[in-house]
């Protein structure tokens, strides 16, 4: 299978469940907006070494805030539910209660499992908290120098699937690079998902274990170029390096959506030679992402 | 005392003692290393809630880095050593190895306390890492995907201050915002300084302690414009906002150079209408910054 | 009537005919296609003194353009069609022709009036252009030094409005800016339409002629708080800095459309006081905009 | 001659004179400076089919601007004084003057050659302007809506030097362009020089005259990539895709500097295969700048 000439290789991506909490942060204008999002979804790549796994899922304009004005989902990610109150409580109190202008709304209130954690992080104020009806919504409004900051009590979370994902390889850095940054850009058009990793891009992709027992992952050694010449390294001469574009979201049908557009994204840029995923032959987990049926 | 008719209140800011890394990351393009270092300074805002307190220092170009790509400085505080160490190995291994052509390199490399951060990390490369001289450094270097990942062995760190502040009062919400993003702006042009919080500023200013035992710390209700009713507040009439800019550094000079220049930029900004700082009568630390001494 | 507590004025925008061009470009990333339209829509704020009027009108994804990657649509804007024709030929040659990855498709396939652009472009190739049909398009195909520029071979216009526009009178000038800013980026959402001063604002609002013969505009005196003491200024001592948003666009519904959403997104911004609009008493054009009346 | 196994051609650019002339454009925070210089340097790639070249040359500290608010020069350029002195009148009168809370100051206040372009502008105020000192400068103080206007009474100008560039050769589209965002990154900090073209840089670089009458310069065929197949092109197989960077500067020195910088830069992207320059053997201009003798 080809796409503008670029093979598709037949494998599939391995996935893994995860719970996913989205938050709706909203503000005076969008650039603000997103600098609480940056700030509370940074150090946030993967569970293996951040606290959570967390990334911007797509801005909003105003007629798709309780509040008129500007928004930005983010969604935040724990391997169980207890690990990601913890990362909704202190991300959204150290984050976005502390940004500029900032309001905060339940992004799932139709999910079956709520947080409280507008309920709890209203301590803050330290008794002159109100507990009100906003915008449709039940808030707490806790008073801060900058005015009131208002947050939804509730935040509700599913079970999704992290670790979708595709390779691009290239000719050079530049040309995977450059199809890296076209992908998460196309994949930054579809609602559901994040690409938790810096600029939606992993530059070391990874296998399973490692010849060192205290390391649960390491370097995938026989798609590292300057391996090449020692043969651990099996790539054709034509590929010199390959970036992972990784892919978490809230189901199956949004992930799959997301490889799609950003496989094709990738294959519009000159020198990218082939498309590959990573999997683990089922040792991580059981969603399985076949990049030729997805793109069929 | 009056800046551009703004009053600077006799007061001061009351800062504490903390350990800070500083880490050197270079890139491709000034572009991508300053996605790393988003990415690794993320939920980094306060030690009460997030694992380190951490930002971007500088961007410096190619004439200051070992490899001669552009650069980016950031810090990262913890309380003590250990925690420090395991900030440098998360947040290096999980946002900066994985960030598309990075390298990194010690960012204080006269340091007494040095760790071997990048000796840690190296393990990542399952066997197929390396350690050599590189641009006079000693380093690790990793094959990954995207060809080889370069760290120094080691990353200093030394006895740095935290809460450096001062407060932007206005005379609504717009006109103390537009100032704390004209100090914060400022305060980036200094070297050895970080402003650690959204965008560089704190909307929710707090006092030591709560009724609840449960919290550290407060919303600062004197301060709050919406309380001024219940007469809790007891800011003057022309006050409606205070933004609250926080700095930490790795010096006591390098603290008071960022309140002095950021206080300054904040007043040219029109309805700006007082200075402050927050204190905590000496409860907090040691660290006293007394405005009008420092601008005297 | 009232927004959010802010006065609404009884008036009207008064707006004027304006021929309107539409291109589309291309280009391997969004960030790309924003480069070339940045520099393809800068020196464009008014016919006065520019050679034409012209700003980005929104980005879309890969679904919505003829080549299947991201898009960008810009308007430019002249008086009549020959100066049209003028303002198209050298800013997609000299602007977008010249940018790196770009391609150049027609926005008004279906207008009546359709300029030979693309056709008169191609001669850069010396002999070495080629036409051909491209995704469905008429286009010529240029060599050059970066690979194939492409354009289509014709550029669409109709008879659309400038002009179109509104005051925002703050409480000083951060609240009046941000809340310009938050207009502009609720207008950038709406297709159709630009708003093709610098940032989308104009801090200098102006009235038809002057007390000197050579100058076809000069200061709204009326309006510029500096002359309150002199009598001249008639504003109410609230108001201390106004900032105008000033909207072209295709037909009447989207320029009303982008009159509502922006003065709705400027009263959620605290300290705005009044909105109103700049109006000519009919002397400047027929398009009469009344506020109440799109707001109602 | 090779620098990072990059050969860099035994060849020089051709420069043309062109008359410069630079201003200091001030903002209450940088970001706003910047969008009045992006506005009135764009539409300024080349005096070909330009009314100017322009481009913006630094960002500078509050430290170095007379009212103490960050600035950005820009340079804006012309062929001789007459049109150098209207591309000021229009791109302030019409970019800056018009900007959010700008203020304009000279540029080059030593140079010989001085446009009384403020002493001009100030008629915008219909008659309420005013003259006077401030910042140790001759300024014209213009009421507008926003508040006050403050422009310098004059801006200087000197014979400075276009056309100083140099040619990336990349492997692929993406390698090359890379390099030169790295080559436009490096230049961006040395003072003195603007990268006039979209992003810095040049997709089509063209030879002088071409087989049309009415063409004065045109695409250079024996470096475009898809015309080898016909023998046109006499690239070796390895490259694919060249891109031009160009650098317009107020003197030798500066566009020397400039040229060392960047190519330095672009020599550390893997997939840069060769450096080279256009000149036009003499034909165009009396500047030439020979590689090997700037880069030795």
């Amino acid at each position: 299978m080809e796409i503008n000439g670029v093979e598709v290789e037949d494998t599939f991506a391995e996935g893994f469940p995860i719970k996913v909490a989205r938050v709706l942060i909203t503000a005076v204008t969008e650039r603000w907006a997103l600098v609480a999002a940056r700030e509370a979804t940074g150090f946030g790549t993967s569970v293996i070494g951040c606290p959570a796994e967390a990334g911007i899922e797509c801005v909003v304009g105003r007629d798709e805030t309780p509040d008129g004005r500007p928004g930005v989902y983010i969604q935040i990610c724990n391997m169980n539910y207890k690990n990601l109150e913890n990362s909704l409580l202190y991300r959204i109190g150290q984050c976005v209660l502390t940004a500029p202008t900032t309001a905060v709304f339940n992004g799932l209130p139709e999910a079956e499992k709520q947080f409280d954690t507008g309920k709890k992080l209203k301590f803050f104020g330290d008794g002159f908290q109100q507990e009100r009806m906003y915008c449709d919504r039940g808030v707490c409004v806790i008073p801060v120098m900058s005015g009131d900051f208002v947050v939804e009590e509730h935040i509700g979370a599913v079970d999704g699937i992290a670790g979708g994902n595709f390779y691009i390889m290239g000719q050079n850095q530049a040309s995977a690079l450059m199809a890296a940054e076209a992908a998460v850009g196309a994949i930054d058009r579809i609602r559901g998902v994040i690409t938790p990793f810096p600029g939606g891009v992993v530059a070391s992709g990874s296998k399973v274990g490692s010849r060192y027992k205290f390391l649960m992952a390491s370097t995938n050694e026989r798609f590292c170029p300057t391996l090449r010449g020692e043969g651990i390294c099996t790539l054709p001469e034509d590929i010199n390096a390959s970036y992972e574009v990784v892919i978490n979201g809230m189901d199956r049908e949004a992930i799959e959506e997301a490889i799609r557009v950003g496989i094709k994204a990738a294959c519009t840029v000159p020198g990218v030679v082939k498309i590959s995923a990573g999997n683990f032959e089922g040792k991580l987990g059981p969603h399985h992402f076949h990049l030729r049926e997805i793109l069929g």
